[in-house]
């Protein structure tokens, strides 16, 4: 029997381990350190290898690979869209993620990332929506009421001061699994029958739908000055939310540009759409808002600098909170160009 | 407490696992059903999704994400290369990897891949020899010993017919692990002082060195006629083996020259420098080896398809020898929209 170096074990965190950290730690504040861990990763960003994530598009879905690095640590995220699963009684997104250590290649951790993305994707619209919705917003709007939306609720409830949601599925039952889900967290919770009365005294429009098409969830007339878009569920080719004429008249903030410009509200628009890179605003760089009467939309499409703050947070608590199981997951040979006398010196073992 | 459903658990392949495999398999066994598979995906190169892997170098190394598809099963690896590793005591390669299924983009094998990228590597070598050495080729040189030698030896015995290994390594340690791991395989082995006493009487010339640097590990002058060289260390920018004047006098047979051109040994050419893809070979479309005088040069970087094949095999193994640990890894509510709900519902349970 061979026993595994240290090395060789990689710490996992599983399903189960992951929802007993967020209990532990707290929702809310779970969802405020991420802000936190996004936002000074946004202020160090050109420090970031960054690529437009690797997809892999069929015609019912796309599994994506999105990695960076900062140097010093390496991170993917695995990651899959399939708008069809819900009918299936599967996840749309579900996800897993990586960090190594830049200088040997060896992972560090490996992580369930399907309730971590749903936190980190809240996290990061909320980070926006710090930075760029009208100051004392209190209200907002939730079009799509699905997996991510009680998350968006919550980072919106703790890092925005959002008091009040107003919730518009297009399915009833969606909308009140949301409300049911929402009961005790101390918002004020209002579903609605038309997106419009959703949006009806919102600061804050958010728009978390799934189809893989073109949709117009908002229509031009319904967006009225001064409000913030947090438009989260246009986020591939093909898929967008949005009607055009609500970009021209919004000042538009994005990620990674030549990620969203594929996948994000702007595929819309013209290659030379003005956007602004939303780390540019957390570094300082340049202004967010300018005035009460501008309308700010975050498009919104998940980056992987985003999964890497996230994971690298995950990562920080294990040595706390012993929250994972040690994977033997790579093979470390006492010799390390003997990789071949490991394997058969397990030989007898085997056959014992 | 969640119980998680089936499919949330992913079959996790650990490197204890795959050991137990290869030996319940027997490895040349496995090396000449990997070549078996590779071949058959090989067969039907046009239907995989193709990109070159997305790499993101350091200056001491690189991590790699390798995805492919052929539209039902979707696979990527994860794999460092980090030559300065061996003397830290750590693999200069580790690897892991993963299928899905296209359809809902969920996981359905995780695997260590160290030792399967290690038995891959020489499956695809053989492979190549098998199509492109001339015939009644018996003796092959081995220049570089360290961790893929062995495995190279065997498949080459097992798939080609080789029974005299020639080795040479500029490290005198290397080559007596590799002749001590080689005792009692059925080869003839031969420890050489020098790259040129390797050379003598090969007809196999397999050159799997490491340094991160352009090399001369073969000189124009060391290759006659008829040879069939296997160049595998020649895998990354900046890292190459052979002396240019070695590729104008061979026929040069690439996995998928978009890849190959940027890592493999032909990066040193014209961007139009002739190649011919090893698929094409396989599957009939072209022929290999056209006289016992060519010098072929199968220029090996490693392809995702490999990967891909070598992982399925694997998967297709692991019911009838249940060698694996299924794994929490994805989180799946009974409403698949209710991903906030699962989460919340398991906060008694965290705190009993």
């Amino acid at each position: 029997m061979t026993t595994p170096s240290r090395l060789a074990l990689v710490p996992f965190v599983s399903v189960d381990d992951m929802m007993r950290l967020v209990h532990r730690i707290g929702i809310e504040r779970f969802l405020t350190d991420l802000v936190a861990e996004i936002e000074a990763d946004f202020r160090r960003w050109p420090q970031f290898d960054k690529t437009p994530r690797v997809a892999s598009h069929s015609e019912i879905g796309v599994i994506e690979l999105m990695p960076t690095s900062d140097g010093q640590t390496y991170g993917f995220k695995y990651v899959n869209g399939h708008p069809g699963n819900m009918k299936k009684g599967l996840q749309t997104v579900t996800a897993f993620g990586l960090l190594a250590d830049v200088a040997t290649g060896y992972p560090v951790l490996l992580s369930e990332m399907t309730i971590l993305t749903a936190l980190r994707t809240a996290a990061t619209s909320a980070m926006a929506g710090k930075w760029l919705a009208p100051k004392g917003a209190r209200v907002m709007a939730m079009i799509g009421n699905g997996a991510q939306a009680e998350f968006q609720a919550l980072a919106f409830k703790a890092v925005c001061g959002i008091t009040e949601v107003r919730l518009y599925d297009i399915d009833p039952a969606a909308t009140a699994k949301c409300v049911a889900n929402l009961a005790g967290s101390g918002l004020t919770v209002t579903p609605c029958r038309t997106a419009e009365e959703a949006i009806m005294g919102a600061q804050v429009v958010t728009t978390c739908t799934a189809d893989k098409q073109y949709a117009t969830i908002l229509t031009d007339n319904m967006i009225g000055e001064g409000v913030h878009i947090n438009a989260v569920g246009g986020d591939c080719p093909g898929k967008t939310e949005l009607a055009p004429g609500i970009l021209t008249r919004s000042a538009v903030f994005v990620e990674y540009p030549p990620q969203t410009r594929v996948e994000g509200e702007i595929q819309q628009m013209p290659e030379d759409f003005p956007v602004t890179e939303l780390w540019q605003v957390i570094a300082g760089q340049t202004g967010g808002r300018t005035d009460a009467r501008q309308i700010t939309l975050f498009d919104s499409v998940g980056f992987a600098v985003e999964d890497f703050s996230a994971l690298r947070y995950v990562h920080g608590k294990l040595s706390e909170t012993g929250l994972c199981q040690m994977l033997d997951m790579i093979a470390d040979p006492d010799d390390p160009r003997d990789l071949f006398g490991m394997l058969m010196r397990a030989a007898p073992a085997r056959a014992a």
